[in-house]
Order: C-alpha cells, then sequence, then structure tokens
C-alpha cells in the first residue's frame, strides 16, 4: 500500500494524520475501509480513516501523551505502520474540554474553561468574505464555543444556496423559494437528487478548515451533526445512511481536540427519528470517537433524556418563555451535568418570539445563568437588508449584548474553584453564586450576588462577625466594577436603584 | 328608645342610617347590642348597629331597590322604627361591584368594572394634608380600586404613630424604633396598654369619610381588616376579641356600596390565626353583611383555598420572582373565579425585592394580566428623604407606570362583552384576549394581542378568509395608537421592533 504522507511529529493534542493511495472505482465510502490502532507509552487507541477522494485516503489521531507512539493501519486494499513522535503540547493548546467536579469544564490540562458560547448555524456554508468576516467578529468578543451544523439550512432568512454540499448530486431549483412559501419545501423536496452514499469530501475538508480556525482563536467547535431544517433530504435519510454519515463525521472530526458533539439541534422537530435512532448515534460516538469528546442533544420543546450516560452536559433550549436561565438551578439537581443554555432566545427584532429580546434581557440571561452554577450562549438575530443574521449566517454583530460579556468572563475567572453553585442561603430577592464544592472551599470565601432587574438602592449583608470581607459593586450593563470598602459584620452596600446590578464579596 | 336621627329618604345603594340614645357606662361595645331589620317591596334584611361612643349607637343598611322601606330596630335598651324612601341612583353611583361572567366584574347596574388598582396601606392613618394629597394623587390617575388597612402599619418604612387607634389605651413608645431595631418589636410588643374590648369609635368614623371620598371619585374600597405588620397586639388578639372587631367592623363598614372585604393581607404570614380561625371570620361576613360585598383573602407565599365558596375572586400576590401575571391563565382555570393580582411587585427602588421593579415591568405585568383575562395591581415604592412611600402612605407618584394606566383602561373599555379571556389559538411566543364567554360573542370578532418583552419588527396574521378587520398599533409605553388599516385573510402588521408593543384587530 502507497502511503502518501505520514507525520513523524505532532503535538500533544495535535493531530497525526497519514494518507495512503487506494481505489477510487465503485463507492469508495460503502466499499473501502481504514482502521489504525495507535500506541504510546500511556495509551493505545483505535480509530477509523475516511475517503477523501481522488483514490486519497486519511486516517487521523489526536495523542494525549508525550513520546513516541507506534501506528498500524488496515484497509481493504493493504496494511501500513510507522511510528511518530509527540513533543509537548504549545502554549495556547490546553488539550480537549472535559467535565470538571460534576458541573463545570476543564481543558484536560487542567484549565477552567467557562463556556460563553455563541451560535451561527452555517456560517461555515457561507462565503470565504462572510467567513472571515465572522472569524474576526469571534476574534474581537469573549465567546469562547460556537454553535454550527455540518448539514446545510433551510428555513426563514435560510433559503439560499449553500457553498457546498456533503453529497454528489444535485439540489432542487432554490430561486422557486420565496419567505412565503418555503416551509412547503422541508424534507427530502421534489427536485432534490442526492447520492446519500457519496460524500463531497471537499465540503467536509472546508468544515475541518473552520474548525481549525476557531481552534486558533481558542473556540471551541460545537458541531451540530443533524437538524431538522431541510429541503434536501438530509433530515431523513435511511438508518443505514444516517450510520454512513456518521461514521464518516466520526472519522473525519473527532481528533480535532476543539469539537464538541450536538447530536442535533431540536431533536424533537425530527419526525423521522426516533430514540432509538439517536441511541445508536451515540454508540456511534461512543465507539468511533476514542478521545470522548463533549456529548450532548439539544431540544426543541422536550428535552432528551439528559440522564444517559453518553451525555456529558445538557444543551439546553429553554422551554418556557419567560423563564430560561432562572431554570439553572433545577436542572443542575435533575441532572447532576453541566448545564449549558444553548438557546436561551437570540438578541434581535425578527418576527419570531425566539429571536427579538433585547440585549438588556440577553445580558440578564447570562448573569442569571453564570450566578446559578450554569453556562449561557448568545445568538444574534437583527433585521437587515441582505438577511445576514448573526444567528445563521455569522457575519458582523450588531447587538448591545456581547461587548458585555467581557466583565462576565473577567469575573468568571475570579471564581475560587472549578465554578459557581447556587447559594441555598441566598434571600428570596437576590440569586448568588459561591464556589462549587463547599466542602473542599469553606463558605464566607466568595459570593457573587446578582439582582436582575431588581433595583434596590442598598443590600444588608451579614456572613458573620469575624471575616473581613472586600466588596465591588458591579454595574453589568454599565461595565463598571466599583470598589465598595472592606466590611465586616453587618454591613450596607448602597446600590445606584438600577437594574442589572451585582455584587461581589470576597474574602480578604 | 330616643331617636337622635333617622334617614327620611336615601338614594338607592346609599347609606341608610338611625342613630339612637342609649347607655354609655359599663363596657357598651360588649354589653348592649342594636339589631335591625329592614323590608322593601323587593327585599328584606336584617343588619347589626354598633355603638359610635358619647351614648350614641348608629345601624345603617343599604336598600338596593327603589320604594318605601320600613325599618325596625331592636336594641338592649328599647325599640324603634320607622319608615324611608329610596329613591333612584345618582349618575355616578351603579351599585356595588359584582362578580360578572365567572371571570369578570360588574357594578349592580351592569355596568362593567374592569377594576386596576393601587395599594396604600395605609393611607388613611396619615395627616390631614396627606390624606388630602393622597386623593389629589388619585383624582389624577385610572385607579378604581385601592387596598388598605384599618389596623395600622408596623413596618420597615412605617415606624411612626397612626393619627389614631382603634382601642382605648397607649401605645408603646415608638421613639425608641430604629430600622435597625423594628423588627423585635412585633405582636403585642412591651409597653403597650390597650382594651381589645373598647374601640375608639373616632378611628372607624375617620375611615368611613375615607370610604367616602373614594366613592365619590368612583373607587373601590379594599379593606384589609386583618394583618401581620403589628406591635401593638392587634395582629394577636384572642378569638373572642377578633370576633367583637369583626362584628363592629361589619356593621360600621358594610353599608357603604363601594366596600370590599379582604379578610387579610398575607394572611399565612399570622402564625396566631388558623384556618379554623379565617373560616370563622368568613361565616361572620356572611351573616353580618348583607349585601354580599365581593370578598377575599390575599396571601404572603401560600394562596389561601380559593375555592372557598365565601371567597368571589382570587386576591394574589405573586409567588414566583420571575412569573406573576403570566400565571392569571393557570389560576383562572384552577379557580373559575376573578383573578385579581392585589400584589405584582411595586415599583421603586428600596431594597427589597417587592418593591424595586421598575416602570417599563409594571406595565409589562398589567398588560400581561389583562390580555390573560385578569385584573392587575398596582404599587409604588420609592425611597425618599422623607420615608413617605405610596404603598404605605399614599401621598404623591413619583414613578412612569402609572400614566400608562389610562391606556390601558381605555382600552379594556373596548373589549366587547365582560371581559378578556385568553385565547387558546395564540402562538407560543404572543398573548391573546379574546371576548369572555365566546359561545355567546363569535369568535374573529376582537382580540387583543401583546408581545411584552419581545420586539417583532412585524407579524402576521390570519384568521379567515371573508372577514374584514381593523387593526390598530398600540405602543404601551410611548402611549399611542396607530391605525394600521383595514385587512382580511393573510396580512402582516409592521411594528417597530421595540418592547410593549400590542395589536388590537377588531371585525369591521
Amino acid at each position: 500500500m502507497q502511503i502518501i504522507s505520514a507525520h513523524q511529529s505532532v503535538e500533544k493534542w495535535g493531530v497525526f494524520e497519514a494518507a495512503f493511495e487506494g481505489p477510487s472505482s465503485g463507492n469508495p465510502f460503502t466499499e473501502q475501509y481504514v482502521r489504525g490502532s495507535f500506541r504510546g507509552a500511556f495509551e493505545t487507541a483505535e480509530a477509523e480513516g475516511f475517503y477523501d477522494g481522488n483514490g486519497i485516503y486519511r486516517i487521523r489521531f489526536m495523542p494525549s501523551y508525550t513520546g513516541t507512539y507506534s501506528w498500524r493501519v488496515e484497509t481493504s486494499f493493504g496494511d501500513a505502520e510507522g511510528i511518530f513522535e509527540v513533543y509537548d503540547a504549545s502554549e495556547n493548546n490546553h488539550g480537549p474540554v472535559r467535565v470538571a467536579e460534576t458541573y463545570h469544564f476543564a481543558y484536560e490540562d487542567g484549565t477552567r474553561f467557562f463556556p460563553l458560547g455563541t451560535t451561527c448555524y452555517v456560517w461555515n456554508l457561507q462565503s470565504d468574505e462572510r467567513i472571515e468576516e465572522t472569524l474576526r467578529t469571534l476574534e474581537e468578543n469573549a465567546f469562547n464555543k460556537i454553535r454550527f451544523c455540518i448539514f446545510p439550512k433551510h428555513y426563514d432568512y435560510n433559503l439560499g444556496e449553500p457553498r457546498s454540499y456533503p453529497y454528489e448530486g444535485t439540489p432542487m431549483d432554490s430561486s422557486v423559494l420565496t419567505k412565503e412559501n418555503f416551509q412547503k419545501y422541508t424534507g427530502r423536496a421534489e427536485g432534490n437528487a442526492f447520492d446519500y452514499t457519496r460524500f463531497r469530501p471537499d465540503h467536509f475538508r472546508h468544515i475541518e478548515t473552520c474548525i481549525l480556525e476557531l481552534q486558533k482563536r481558542g473556540i471551541e467547535a460545537d458541531l451540530i451533526v443533524m437538524h431538522p431544517y431541510d429541503r434536501w433530504g438530509f433530515s431523513c435519510m435511511t438508518r443505514e445512511q444516517d450510520i454512513l454519515y456518521w461514521k464518516y463525521v466520526l472519522a473525519r472530526f473527532s481528533a480535532f481536540r476543539n469539537v464538541w458533539w450536538s447530536l442535533a439541534n431540536e431533536h424533537d422537530f425530527m419526525p423521522e427519528k426516533t430514540t432509538e435512532d439517536w441511541e445508536l448515534y451515540a454508540s456511534l460516538i461512543m465507539k468511533h470517537d476514542p478521545y470522548r469528546h463533549l456529548c450532548s442533544i439539544h431540544n426543541g420543546l422536550i428535552f432528551y433524556n439528559h440522564h444517559r450516560p453518553w451525555i456529558t452536559h445538557c444543551s439546553i433550549q429553554r422551554q418556557d418563555l419567560y423563564k430560561s436561565a432562572e431554570l439553572v438551578d433545577e436542572w443542575r439537581e435533575t441532572y447532576r451535568k453541566p448545564v449549558v443554555l444553548d438557546e436561551i432566545c437570540y438578541e434581535g427584532n425578527i418576527q419570531h418570539g425566539w429571536g427579538n429580546i433585547s440585549g438588556e434581557e440577553m445580558v440578564r440571561r447570562f448573569w442569571e445563568a453564570v450566578c446559578r452554577g450554569g453556562y449561557p450562549g448568545h445568538g444574534e438575530t437583527y433585521m437587515n437588508e441582505d438577511d445576514i443574521l448573526w444567528w445563521s449566517h455569522g457575519g458582523k454583530l450588531h447587538g448591545k449584548s456581547q461587548k458585555r460579556f467581557f466583565l462576565l468572563r473577567d469575573i468568571l475567572q475570579e471564581t475560587p474553584g472549578p465554578g459557581l453553585m447556587p447559594w441555598k442561603g441566598a434571600g428570596w430577592d437576590e440569586i448568588c453564586g459561591v464556589p462549587e464544592n463547599q466542602a473542599a472551599l469553606p463558605v464566607k470565601t466568595y459570593y457573587l450576588f446578582y439582582y436582575s432587574f431588581m433595583r434596590p438602592s442598598f443590600r444588608d449583608y451579614w456572613f458573620d462577625d469575624e471575616t473581613e470581607f472586600s466588596v465591588c459593586v458591579i454595574d453589568t450593563w454599565n461595565m463598571t466594577r466599583t470598589d465598595a470598602g472592606v466590611h465586616k459584620g453587618h454591613f450596607r452596600v448602597q446600590l445606584p436603584g438600577r437594574a442589572y446590578m451585582a455584587v461581589q464579596i470576597r474574602k480578604v
């Protein structure tokens, strides 16, 4: 078997890749296989390879330790083997993100990771210029996770052609689509002629570029593998076709350290899929992702059973028009997993109720989530002449919430321990985060009070008679932090009688 | 027995009163009685009288029909009788308010009554000047119901002396009270020396003046008969003392047509009182209020059982920090009675979470309540140098919500039928009130959509293909109504992409 290339060395949590020449006749996606095993001093792993077109097959592996690794690949057209060296991770490479202390996250090297996400469903399937613009916007903001799809999206404001399709074939004529009629074209609409067994490697290769561009910027790629917003039939393939797709996705993307799996966006809006299907696809992830990336499944109206063992964290779309982040405590207690609010409405002004809250309300939901020990996600849907909405297309941000997240990120970083949990001692009219796992970190260390839409002119505090606390008043909307002195015993903190204030109280 | 005075004529739903001379020795409140029966062509009723001090006893009666009535009074010190004429009600006298069509209210003459309440717990126990100021403020605003107490109030911002006490005796020295220590003085604090069997008639007489001043202004007096905020022992009298009090209150106030009974403010914050007590006091109302005024009991954390037959309407303090008016539909379905939101937080900036929401949020809760078929109530708690807060003392209003209620009142008046009910056909992201009892009023007549904190730039509607609707866009915050034309079939209404918008759609 002809080895085209194979990395000789790679950084820890980098991607080792080997490429081989193989058959291009027939359907290489279904008729050939590539399987590899990787062995270092501290780990052995198996991974599958994939056909990348033009008679080229690839296999990837993400090593989690330094030192010498050997690899051995078996394919349907021959075998190969070799060795490579894994050197130390570079400065900004902390490894994949893991669940830490039940409710929180940390990179594999132990660095804490506090998700502040955003959603741009198909930013990756726009023009090069738009993608550049999106990446620039991400650089200018505090987001460290982004949700996006592998399949293109068909929906209101999403009627155009994607830059590429995942399968060989031809799509229906999209020039017939209008804002009025688009809902008639769902699932496998007439006029589509795709071969759901022949991938277009360029589509996936481009997504890999996007994943790496995010990685460079310290952003996690929360990949939405399936979703209901479809006119091409990608949401209603047969189970066999789905399995082929899942294995291809897993073979191509698993070795990227910043990948998270989202089995679906709004799983319950996909009538063709059953719980049995989702459990099967989850089992494919468990089998074919040797790195155990973070994994969840996002809901429309009905939560998936987040108790399932393969679900690492709750990926939540709020179910109630009025309460979203306010329910984080409840979900933490119910599921005993990190709560990630991947959809709590988008800031904007479109006609749909899921996409027209104010910047103020978005920031309020972020603080509510954080002080209750959860992790909020952003999105933006402002109407504009070109129908370019961040929520789907990326581009520029026009809202008022995003620049407020820097302050929240900074405050989060000041949390002692793995993250915040809701303090049971808080009053009925205040939200207060304290360090998670107080068995390890004694109480009276750190309190982050949040007053949400309430507008107290002052608040009184008492924790004990001895401890000295330094107090900082935070205006989460105007982005100011004001030192309010050192206090002990009973003390009063003056507040401006405005909404969106927080009070950070730290043991001196 | 010496008759001092007796009305010869009175308007329908006015107050007939007769006064008698009687003993002033011993304790007339416990040792004497006055009972009357009243007979007209269409009704007979019994009522009790009361001792008004200085050897004078009075009995009152509110006739509900015109024509000649006879009266007969028996007392422990002699009997008397006479007749009086009842003439037509004057223009602004519509009678007492009744429940209409299960969920709504109307005066006895059939005129609809849409409650828009406010709360000033002890406005009536302030100085004459403050009371005048409160009445002027009420004249300048849209409120048509006010909640207030018979007993004085001891609480934060309420440490001063009331203008009078309901009982003979002397209060504790209030000069020892501070904002820091007031909570130590609760119930029957040391230093109080009241005789809970001897009323001070001037206290009650003054409240009657206040009830009549409200009546002149078309405002219902929602009398809070008991409440927990006490340092004088009025909240923890014996059951016998309570009964004496209830009978005195009922004898004095029942004949005023604009009285509503609120058994208690925050009944569950009165640990001395049991359900048995409340049921007993309710039975006294049923027995001694022959006019069956509206009657309810207000909660702290736990609703009283609003299914009880003597409860005419749900008097609700919201239980959840985030959802208040949003739960009106649920409460309507549960209790099948009018839902009156007597406490949904106060507009203001005090330290307490029940008293520091914005004007915007207050107005939003009002519209949510109304479009769901409930009736909201206001209150205001802005800090100021003199500690005069509308919520307790009355005076001036400083907020932003109150002037917006005129528009809501006008819109409510445009409702066809008895009032609004939540429309089951509304989308998940809109609130829509339609006329109650659609069996009588066909659908497709009237829709009042409300978009709350959402900011749609447009909304699409369809009811049928034939009916013509005239559309009005209402900016509930900026208080504008904009004609949006006549439409039929599928139609789109442009909105400004701001919060707090409503759309009124009426069959042409």
